[in-house]
């Protein structure tokens, strides 16, 4: 998608043919500023911090983050040190670990000297496979949308999001909001409710997504999905997941859920799109999966620009926190699960399309 | 309670017998800061900036203002006239028409030289009251939790508490908080999870208020809420209300409903504390109850100290925002409404209860 007019995927490989280059989402939306990684702690740091983030996203830095490790130490077991460093950085997401898996399997049969460039190699084509699996997702959901625009007669399908499942959080589209972009750019009239999206606030970054590519959009806080949807005013939940389970169930950012449960209470569609990779055969339900408890801090302290533009750590509270980063939505509550292979309203269809890995 | 251990009331007579003093609550919990009142206008922004808040403190506040501007304008047409303008500062809360009539309906038969001194004597005891109800709602409420107790043999009691439903927000006590010190004081194990509680971040003065008071809490986002009650972490959801309708409808902070649907969906009590002042038998339903839109930059905006204590205005997004600043719970998800005249489990009984005004 584009920033400021200019069409620009989240990751690329630099002019030096080997490191690669991402926007530092600290940072975002308030500068835009890329960071350059050539080594595998880098990349590791990135994807701790959140520098990288975005479930699909951070399965490619990863897998770039195994290939420059490989270039230090292309051994098995250098291999082995580097996939669990990248691995633990961030437990709940199946990506990531898909992504590891994925370019250790390419490169293990071949010799080590072949092993930095083929694992480098490997991690474009997840990247381009990735952008690929969103345009995928973006024609599967248009129907969706357009359905429910025929309904509105003119008026705009006012749809809910939560979190960035945008094109920040992947290479290019975005998953949930992938279907969003097409059905504006095919001049289906649309309103789209922001989550906030607290405690990081990725909100912010969808909302300048939309704002850039022009879709119209509000912000709210997390808290007011209820109220809207009480009120009529939503027609659609899409979300994006970090990991859906062999039965459906979905792991996304905290808070997914309380409007999963709002939007049942409203017979209100809630949809979930994902790429197959994020599709986890072998965690049988949401109960497996390990919620991921990020720093206290994290809920205590917000970070913005003040009116000079200046970005400023502002305290929130001085009490103890807790910060649960993800929940989980049981696959009863899902409307659709929207995928690179279609749409599917069951658990049984979702798995039986996703057995084709 | 208590502020650095002595006794404070929210909102106090000053040593000239006729202002008022209350706290700057946009400035707690950071600065212990009194703002002190004797004029109408002042009240009236007191209100409508939010350096006053909770819907029972706010009523008070209103009433003194009546007196105030009594002071100048006795006649009944200044008494009309100030009556509107205060009125008209938060329009969801009941408390606020409720205190502005009893003071109306006090002084209209009264010859215009009197009026100010009976105005300003019938506020002083409609903050008497509202700490004498608090006290009752606190009796009324502890059996609840000590039940839990009783099966939780010893370990804390997990409340879940939005907003702050403090004492900040009364004049002594709180609502859904009086219950929790009485427990806590009574010497049951709690543990008080407090929702942050955007875009104001009352939870910020809540977890001051239980800091202050030496209860064990933590703060969490508005969005943990679901993962906690799916994980079995809440025994409880506490919270205090601006206003309940004929049948039993609970409007309160934006989020709350959310809280009320998750909490329903995993058999967890929700409880909602209130005096019987905040009962509207007007209304019929909460459907009918004018929903506050706030300024959207209490959205795009927060505040509060950076590390040397200074306090700072950042910006959260830069795109347009929505803030409506309540919702309604329906009277079918409450598990009991905890009043100043007992605690009740069905509309009916709660509304006989207050048949008696």
């Amino acid at each position: 998608m584009k920033i400021g007019g200019v069409p620009t995927r989240s990751v690329r490989v630099e002019p030096d043919g080997w490191s690669i280059g991402i926007f530092d989402q600290r940072r975002l939306p308030w500068r835009v500023e890329r960071l350059v990684l050539n080594a595998c702690p880098a990349a590791a740091e990135a994807i701790a911090t959140m520098a990288t983030r975005g479930a699909p996203l951070i399965g490619v830095v990863g897998a770039y983050g195994l290939a420059f490790a490989l270039q230090d130490d292309p051994s098995d077991a250098g291999l082995a040190q580097a996939h669990a460093l990248l691995a633990q950085t961030r437990p709940t997401a199946v990506n990531l670990r898909w992504a590891l898996d994925r370019i250790a399997a390419h490169v293990r049969p071949l010799p080590a000297g072949q092993r930095a460039a083929a694992a480098h190699a490997e991690a474009g084509r997840i990247a381009d496979e990735d952008e690929a699996m969103n345009r995928a997702i973006g024609a599967a959901g248009v129907p969706l949308i357009a359905d429910i625009a025929a309904r509105r007669a003119g008026a705009p399908v006012r749809i809910l999001v939560h979190c960035n499942p945008g094109w920040l959080a992947t290479v290019d589209w975005g998953t949930a909001t992938a279907p969003i972009y097409r059905a504006h750019d095919a001049g289906i009239a649309l309103h789209v409710w922001v989550d906030e999206t607290r405690p990081r606030n990725q909100g912010a970054l969808t909302a300048f997504e939309l704002a850039e590519h022009g879709v119209p959009h509000a912000v709210v806080v997390d808290n007011a999905g209820g109220y809207l949807m009480q009120r009529g005013e939503v027609d659609l939940v899409l979300v994006g997941t970090d990991r859906v389970t062999a039965n459906g169930d979905v792991c996304n950012k905290i808070g997914t859920y309380l409007k999963a449960l709002a939007a049942r209470a409203h017979r209100i569609p809630f949809c979930v799109a994902l790429p197959s990779s994020t599709y986890d055969p072998a965690t049988a339900t949401g109960a497996a999966i390990p919620i991921e408890q990020r720093n206290a801090d994290e809920v205590r302290f917000v970070e913005g620009p003040d009116e000079s533009g200046i970005v400023r750590r502002i305290a929130v509270t001085a009490s103890p926190a807790a910060n649960p980063a993800f929940d989980v939505t049981p696959a009863e509550l899902v409307s659709a699960w929207v995928t690179d292979r279609g749409v599917f309203t069951s658990p049984e269809d979702l798995a039986r399309a996703m057995e084709r890995r």
